[in-house]
């Protein structure tokens, strides 16, 4: 039996069903012995290219409304806290920079502190823009808070994060949580939303 | 144990999501003992008091690609064919009042004919704006083809589907398909999607 290709799990800390998707991926993944690979990149110039200045559920506030109703339903099946945030979307450009050097740099906690600015945006209804939220998300999984706060702002970590971005366009992404998986012709198969991670799984296997 | 509340089925005729879902709701909610009520109104309105005078797969083109192929893994799931039209999306004004007099008549063959004009639009590639077609699908179920178009076109079928249209708004909803289950205490759970049907189901059980 030959292994299965991995699974590329594309998020965007501002995005709602982003944060239900963080929560399960991982467990999902090796039950189905699928690796994944988590890639932050950025809703925000994906939105601007089709014409969208803001989130999509405020530009459509009827949409806006079920989907908190629907993810408030979601994460009550997953057991996950949910607090409707103060503001929304919130800017995670900070945050997916030190996720994009902590994988980067194969940092074992780099998960975590993706799993954890959800819980801090979704659950706390903290500000993750702010480098203090931040930081002490860092500190509480053990990481030295102001060597990766330096690392997140490095030509190098911005320009991957620029790359990543670039990148889920070409893929042809646009909202997040997506699943690409790689296939064997060169081509890629791309699932859209939380909903579509079982079948992204299925697919890889 | 007492019987499961109804879940109403809103589609739209125009809809490519609504295709599967119309070819599956009735079999798995005969499985989950529950009732269904399927309700045909427009999207247009629904679309225009957005801000849309077009569906979103046309004005989101990189959304609208991913839909296809989404689609095409789900027909392919559920062995149903599928043929993208050559026209999206088609306009379903007349089949859907044909639908709503039909299932306001009480006939047996409503749901039959409702899953008809979906494999017209989606498998078939064919006009079901043209009273014609819909004709051929009417006789192909033993109905009486002119009898139907004309109480389709009566004031009494005009303005039900119009209150059809009205009432999906006055529940939130902003896409098709939808699946709304009236609670005990007066208020109205609302799902959007083929893929929230059975969510939709083990909510009404």
């Amino acid at each position: 039996m030959s292994a299965a290709p991995a699974v590329t799990f594309w998020f965007e800390f501002a995005s709602t069903y982003s944060y239900p998707a963080a929560h399960r991926v991982g467990a999902l993944a090796a039950a189905a012995g699928v690796p994944v690979v988590w890639r932050p990149f950025l809703l925000g110039p994906v939105f601007a290219a089709q014409g969208m200045t803001d989130s999509p559920f405020n530009i459509y506030p009827v949409k806006g409304a079920y989907m908190w109703r629907d993810l408030e339903r979601i994460c009550d099946a997953q057991g996950l806290p949910l607090t409707r945030p103060g503001a929304f979307p919130r800017n995670g450009l900070r945050a997916a920079r030190i996720a994009t050097a902590a994988l980067a740099a194969g940092a074992a906690w780099a998960p975590d502190f993706v799993r954890a600015v959800y819980h801090a945006n979704f659950a706390e209804d903290r500000e993750i823009a702010d480098p203090a939220v931040l930081a002490r998300l860092l500190t509480g999984l053990g990481a030295d808070a102001a060597d990766w706060q330096a690392r997140a702002e490095t030509p190098e970590t911005k320009a991957a994060l620029r790359a990543a971005t670039d990148e889920a366009q070409a893929l042809g992404l646009f909202g997040a949580p997506s699943f690409t998986i790689a296939g064997a012709d060169g081509g890629v198969e791309l699932f859209w939303g939380n909903d579509r991670l079982e079948q992204a799984l299925a697919w890889a296997r």
